[in-house]
């Protein structure tokens, strides 16, 4: 069976056919070094393309290859063994995700390719003939998309996964040895810069860029791993560049400035250092808060698993049959708790509402801290019913449990939960909002009660 | 600016285009069922989309959407902002990441409808009116399906990426004590199902299925991450489908069959049951090899991640124009060495190399162990000169160290390096291949030499 998206090439007359690939071969090798240059000038529109763009070499080659790949399009056999081309864009797809050429990019240049062949066609052909051929190379160029786009995909998705995990390796390794050390070669590079201008004046020692010293060099090549998406990133980078550009060049030349000058620029300098450092500081301060994959406090899961791990049981419900429930469970008056006896006790709260909510489900449920004191249970291949059931005994148990705000002191609190079964729509976001209406619903009908969306 | 991908709409006459976008319209509105069912029998072909798209009230979700979007793309403004538009287009796109619905699905489906609506308009319209309205057709569809694209492919890597760090996460959870509970909770399983036997016969009990015991909500909610891709993984579901679809049964129903047929199932469920323990301990034993982010003998990087590493330092030459060179180093005549004075004697060469490269690098440059006696390093910012410096001051320090190959005997050894620098290509096989061919060159060349690609 033919792939269906080659359906026009399938059920087109053969010497239609034939006789549109001729036209369509003719007008692509005419055109073909205009039709090159129409996608890399596109290309090149989009400052994220460029750095693989811009080098000569690499224009030159990815050009050759973009105008054999045009014409080999016309060779496909639709009736035939369509592996080897299959297998020419899949390639095409890897080479792309491998080296960061992203693929919308690419579909951009394809949509630029169809309209001008479309545009020559028209132009020169008769009507009848350039709408056969029009149809004929979208269909191939579409087919082509589609194969590498999967490639293309899949390999992105591999690289994504890799560098998270380099990036978690990097931040398992003992960081704070990183952290002293890259602080003392940072004073190390502003000593050596320190000492130099104690050097003989007129000497012009020739004084070591911050960016190419070993803290720089680390900066560059592991912070921005570590600390991937910082905003601290770009003004570390920024006091850098000052520093490079603007204030060594002045120390260089020292001789051609006057004393006050010079005073001034190392002053600088110094600020600029002190900031670094600070800034340092608060990068490896920010790891500890995000990096946990668990809630420090209540030992819930971090929030931001909840897509993966949503996703794929409600994948596994739609291939399986299975059911899968939400719970969502608020603690209620919170704020009163907090207010009366104190952040201590509010946090006692939410380790005990954890600990219940642990008590009553099993290990391959999955508790989440959703939000301040909101928790979201995913009850694996759990029904309506026994939904309602467990969230009533996590209720009930979390009712009945006293509550150590202060020395000897002792509360009892309540807790609003709202559940929700799933029905068969594709994306989790669905069953966190009906679980979520489902509690507004619950606490709007006075609290401490289980309501099942 | 209007983008590029709309040339044709931007060029195109204005009566024309307003009396082609006339044409469009009809007969989308009149063909819209017809196109929503040939886009979702072509999705239901594709075994990989059916979990998503079976459910009737999914089915009915989606058609609806994707006939509103059909008509909607002909309101698109070339001229005007077409904000809303690709707005419009990325929810769509995060929302099929979501789901996990593939993109080259969805350019599949497009391209089809492409070329139905080109045929109806082909058979209905004037040659002229049904080529114009056709290419403006595509250049709509395909402007869609780009910005569409973008964002799949960023929602499909940031889902990759946290799922790799859900899969690490586990991974790092206390391990021994998984495996211990695991193990004892299939014991247990098994054990309810031996008393089941013994039970009053004729009571026939319910028999949990091992699919729905702890195991196994264990094994398909939390195994299915943390071993992922394992073949074993394959086996043991296999041995619990067997269990639950063909023993179980006969067990429950058991006054029906005679004493014989019961024992040699009961056999048979033995056999499984400690099937199922044996591949569970290899799944455990085979984490600790492959989870190792470095080699545990040289403390080298796990050449996994050389493609993340390599292709981010790649991408940092181009955009900053600065140099990277790499070091292939291959270690001479190490079968001899090894048949010589056994294993450990080569395992201590090995960490002997490992040491002298890190003792003449960088904290920045990066060491792979790439083979079994290859090493390869990342010397970023380090030009050709510098890493042939670099890689003779190894060589030379590897082959004045004393190997300790025996108690009391130590020998001396040689190794080979093969250097390349970056020249510009995006891609790092490039590179990796050219330091490939260099250390090719040296070993051909005599062994115990640096040569530069």
């Amino acid at each position: 069976m033919s792939p269906p998206p080659l359906n026009f090439w399938q059920s087109c007359d053969r010497n239609l056919l034939s006789s549109a690939r001729e036209t369509l071969l003719e007008v692509l090798e005419r055109d073909a070094d205009r039709l090159v240059n129409r996608f890399y000038d596109a290309f090149l529109a989009h400052e994220k393309a460029l750095p693989f763009l811009s080098h000569s070499v690499v224009h030159e080659r990815l050009s050759h290859s973009l105008r054999k790949w045009l014409l080999t399009l016309m060779e496909i056999e639709p009736d035939g063994d369509l592996s080897d081309f299959n297998d020419r864009q899949r390639r095409t797809g890897e080479v792309h995700a491998r080296i960061r050429l992203p693929m919308h990019l690419v579909l951009e240049g394809a949509s630029l390719i169809k309209t001008d062949v479309s545009k020559a066609l028209l132009a020169q052909y008769g009507n009848r003939q350039a709408a056969i051929a029009i149809v004929l190379f979208n269909e191939v160029m579409d087919y082509a998309m589609l194969q590498m786009s999967e490639a293309y995909v899949s390999g992105a998705a591999q690289r994504a996964k890799v560098e998270e995990a380099y990036r978690l390796f990097t931040l398992g390794q003992d960081v704070g040895v990183e952290r002293e050390s890259q602080r003392a070669a940072l004073m190390e590079w502003s000593q050596s810069v320190i000492f130099g201008l104690f050097g003989a004046a007129g000497s012009k020692p020739r004084i070591e860029p911050i960016s190419s010293s070993e803290f720089g060099l680390w900066f560059r090549h592991r912070a921005s791993i570590m600390f991937q998406g910082s905003l601290m990133l770009k003004n570390i980078e920024k006091d850098m560049r000052e520093i490079d550009d603007r204030l060594l060049p002045k120390i260089e030349n020292r001789d051609a400035a006057d004393g006050t000058e010079i005073a001034a620029v190392v002053a600088r300098l110094q600020s600029l250092v002190e900031e670094i450092k600070f800034l340092l500081a608060d990068l490896f301060q920010s790891l500890s808060a995000s990096a946990g994959a668990r809630d420090a406090l209540t030992n819930a899961l971090n929030r931001k698993f909840l897509p993966s791990i949503l996703g794929r049981e409600v994948s596994l419900c739609l291939q399986h049959g299975t059911p899968l429930s939400v719970l969502m469970i608020d603690v209620d008056h919170f704020k009163q708790i907090n207010d009366r006896w104190g952040h201590p006790a509010g946090d006692q709260v939410l380790r005990q509402v954890a600990e219940i909510i642990i008590e009553h489900t099993r290990a391959a449920d999955i508790v989440f801290r959703y939000g301040g004191e909101e928790f979201l249970v995913a009850l694996v291949e759990t029904d309506h019913d026994k939904a309602f059931e467990v969230a009533e005994r996590v209720r009930a148990g979390f009712m009945n449990t006293d509550l150590n705000v202060a020395d000897g002191t002792s509360i009892r609190g309540t807790i609003s939960i709202g559940v929700a079964t799933h029905r068969g729509h594709p994306d989790f976001q669905h069953l966190i909002d009906a679980a979520d209406k489902a509690l507004y619903l619950a606490k709007n009908g006075g609290r401490n009660q289980v309501i099942a969306a």
